[in-house]
């Protein structure tokens, strides 16, 4: 345990917190410093609660620096739930399990700098969490609540055959990142030297290795397009496990079933390179590596106009289509091939 | 990976708790498997939200057995978070992340069985969660949603000099439950063979160490108590680091000092039958250990004939009272000094 943090004591680092955490939602009756936080909440809208981990050694790694992304990135998975219901996030609470060998204080601090900006950025106010010691590895286990759009949350449940299925954004830059970082590859750094670097390998795909990196480090979750698709999308889902994984959970969930055009899924540029690099298929890296936390949704029109209004240069790609029939998705190559889309990341089947 | 757990996966585990969790709390209109979960409160009412976390190595040894008692104090502590500020436990979410060599398929379930014992009991309903691997140890992070008592929720601020300072139960059982655990005695076994029973240990001394440890395994909330106190009561917190720290915590929010009478503080049999077994001072278990999740208040009045009437049996102690002054808690020995109370639990000064 760094000895400052060791001197500062839990009770020292929840006062850090709770003075440099800023109020800017409705409604923070009492945040941090009782036995739970009391609120207040619009009258008759409902409310959004989701839960989600970052764990060190699972899904990040220490040794890669970069703890304010972290903090950013602890947030941004819990707004992405919310985007993907079309609602507003309010309020957060932040789980916090620090290893004795762990984060020195000041790594810890700017872990909750980038937590407490990612806040800044979608209106959000921490309210209160808790903090103990872990045995091995950084916990972080933020809570997020928000209120749904008026009218209904989008759920994953209201495809209908015919709709056509959608995704935000390039697909398989945050699996790509996480194949550069554990290669070596770092943020903002030059090549490195022990890694060869092949002849093909120029300018434009490092720079697109590097913008997956940033998708994996910090991604940024489609909020402003997830609540300008109500009443548009008639069903949503963020994509944290891949789509092969996602459309199934969207497929399950409305009892219908999708077939998605292997040609038309937007593969990240940076998934292409580390492809080449690596001999993964970018195909594979975008349909089953997780996440990149962007919108897969279906609906009966045309989302372009409307997401090109709250998030313009966002790419959105009609990437197949609701039918009827056994409930999963298919996946039609471009060979004429047609398989069940299956096997996106499942963190109970993985070896090791 | 147990291989019956890896078959299942992430998802079938998920699918697996949906289907055994029962709906018992008013307003879930959507609970596991989505997004988030959407939930309809009382308006106008409030909310109260707060997050505990258990993890392995730390606050429990996986070796010791009891995945039912796990899963119910998972949620117990949070219900005690709400019971100290007099409210009532409606929703909850499930953080649970799984160490490769852990917990076997059997063993989960029988978390997720005593985790929806102690919900039932006290009418909480799982709306989501979050599932996942650790590269060492379980982690249970639990977020618990509730509604304040109708006016104000009772916080740890309102303390005010004059007072009396009250504490429910028994303190020190936790700490002694603990030590006993540590030193190879299991819950409902006899003596072990390899622990020297010295002559002065009697029935009585081991029922009182069995009692301790079933404190530590499964802590009662005092959830009744807590909003019978709602109108009674100044200030309210739940005993989760100790008297020392949690006595003080109160102290600083409402400003006040307050003097205890070291020869006031109910010690739990048990603390005195592991005091003398170990050499540990049983005040000081009492005082330091924590996780008894007792209710410590500051109230004018005698609360015992409230308290009387909603837990029948359950000990109230006056153990001190309010003044002002420095805002801390001071101790007053039996032999007339008196010193700063401090030293309570504290995650992050913990060695090792």
């Amino acid at each position: 345990m760094d000895p400052a943090l060791a001197a500062l004591g839990e009770f020292g680092l929840i006062n850090l917190i709770r003075q440099r955490v800023h109020q800017r939602s409705p409604g923070t009756i009492l945040g941090i410093g009782d036995d739970a936080a009391l609120l207040a909440l619009p009258a008759g809208g409902g409310l959004l609660v989701t839960t989600d981990m970052l764990l060190e050694g699972i899904h990040f790694q220490w040794h890669w620096g970069r703890p304010r992304e972290l903090g950013r990135k602890a947030m941004a998975v819990n707004v992405s739930d919310i985007a993907a219901m079309g609602g507003r996030p309010l309020h957060a609470l932040l789980g916090l399990a620090i290893p004795p060998a762990g984060p020195s204080l000041a790594d810890l601090e700017a872990l909750l700098a980038g937590l407490e900006e990612e806040a800044a950025t979608y209106g959000i106010t921490l309210v209160g969490g808790d903090t103990c010691r872990s045995q091995s590895g950084l916990v972080l286990a933020v809570t997020l609540l928000g209120t749904p759009p008026p009218g209904q949350a989008l759920r994953r449940s209201g495809a209908r055959p015919g709709d056509g299925l959608w995704v935000t954004g390039m697909l398989g830059g945050a699996a790509a990142g996480l194949l550069a970082l554990e290669r070596g590859l770092r943020p903002g750094a030059p090549w490195p030297a022990d890694i060869a670097r092949p002849a093909w390998l120029g300018a434009a795909e490092e720079a697109a290795i590097q913008a997956a990196i940033a998708v994996h480090l910090a991604p940024v979750p489609r909020l402003a397009a997830g609540q300008a698709l109500v009443g548009c999308a008639t069903a949503m889902i963020d994509v944290s496990d891949g789509v092969a994984s996602d459309a199934g959970h969207l497929c399950a969930e409305s009892r219908v079933a999708a077939r998605i055009l292997a040609g038309r899924i937007p593969i990240h540029p940076g998934a292409a390179a580390m492809g080449r690099l690596t001999g993964r298929d970018p195909l594979d890296l975008a349909l089953r590596g997780g996440e990149d936390y962007e919108l897969l949704f279906t609906t009966p029109t045309d989302p372009r106009p409307i997401l090109g209004e709250v998030a313009p240069g966002l790419a959105v790609t009609r990437i197949g289509e609701v039918s009827a029939g056994q409930p999963v998705p298919r996946l039609a190559r471009e060979d004429g091939r047609e398989e069940i889309l299956a096997g996106g990341f499942d963190h109970l089947r993985v070896s090791g």
